[in-house]
């Protein structure tokens, strides 16, 4: 790998490299394990021009996880030609299948997040770009703060069930999608229904 | 307090009230600074009996954090002549309840788990119970796994409504309540019906 990687490349692009080669160890062992030695040694550069880039641990760590934030994010993107219920459907499918990509990564993540502020902001900051895709996808635009609450708490139970499902699989993955969708759709209406309503 | 406090106790009775003392700081401070001391102070009694009971700070918060589950776990056994979603309502109350007798400890407690392994097994231990409860409650017994995961997954859910709601409040209490129960209801019978009937 150190002939392909050792050569110039942009700033950028470095960089990229490097969170990159971050996200793919990050895959195989514990985040608090992944430091710049590793990543060096991953990418074929020197342990220098990784520091150049993170002065420290918690730099190339949260800049792993904003990484992992912004793929996932990228995912969720869903057709604005689609109907609601499918942009819902469709938005589930690609953060299933983008956890499943790196599966060990994403529990990793999860996992460090209790004891890294950090890391929890950078995920935080993340779920409330999720909410704000989803009430644009189900066209629920500027909407009453209950639902607001009740779309973060239907992203805890998704968040929850791909735990879950990802160490047990207890159902088909088509079946798990099924079952947030519904959830999904049922508790939306429900908050929508309600705030719009019955107040 | 002193003169009360100091008085003789069977040594379960002086335990329980140390830990209720410890209850009562969480709700005013962070659990990290929740120390013998300050119990000792709050109790009325030495901090070598504090010691006695508690050896590390490690046992006094886990102490404390089981009592808590131990009293919520309490409060959610719902009357079983009751129809299921009348316990679910029922128990959702009673968790909304419990929660707001104490809502400073509950988000102290909520904080701390992620950088305390043995606190956030004690609350996951707690978990495992409520979905014992809840598939009880709702009569659905010896279940397939895809609806564990689903009452998993609608705990996840409530939690962090309550949580949502307890710092912002957007809806009234009833409202969350309904809210919740609407959203457990699809959920437990989608999963319900999609793993016993389209296998």
């Amino acid at each position: 790998m150190q002939a392909a990687s050792g050569r110039r490349l942009a700033p950028g692009a470095r960089r990229a490299q490097l969170v990159a080669a971050g996200l793919d160890l990050v895959d195989r062992q514990r985040l608090a394990t992944v430091g710049a030695a590793e990543v060096a040694a991953h990418a074929g550069v020197s342990k220098a021009l990784v520091f150049h880039y993170f002065a420290t641990t918690d730099d190339l760590h949260a800049a792993i996880v904003e990484a992992a934030a912004a793929e996932l994010l990228a995912s969720l993107l869903t057709d604005p030609s689609l109907p609601a219920e499918e942009r819902l459907r469709a938005g589930l499918e690609a953060y299933v299948a983008s956890i499943e990509r790196r599966p060990a990564a994403h529990l990793a993540v999860v996992r460090s997040l209790g004891s890294n502020p950090r890391l929890a902001a950078v995920v935080e900051a993340s779920r409330t770009q999720v909410v704000a895709l989803i009430l644009d996808a189900m066209q629920l635009g500027a909407t009453p703060p209950g639902l607001q609450m009740m779309v973060r708490a239907w992203i805890a139970m998704v968040e929850e069930a791909v735990l879950h499902w990802l160490q047990e699989r207890p159902v088909p993955r088509a079946q798990l999608v099924d079952l947030l969708q519904q959830a999904g759709l049922a508790s939306l209406a429900a908050a929508a229904g309600q705030v719009n309503g019955e107040e």
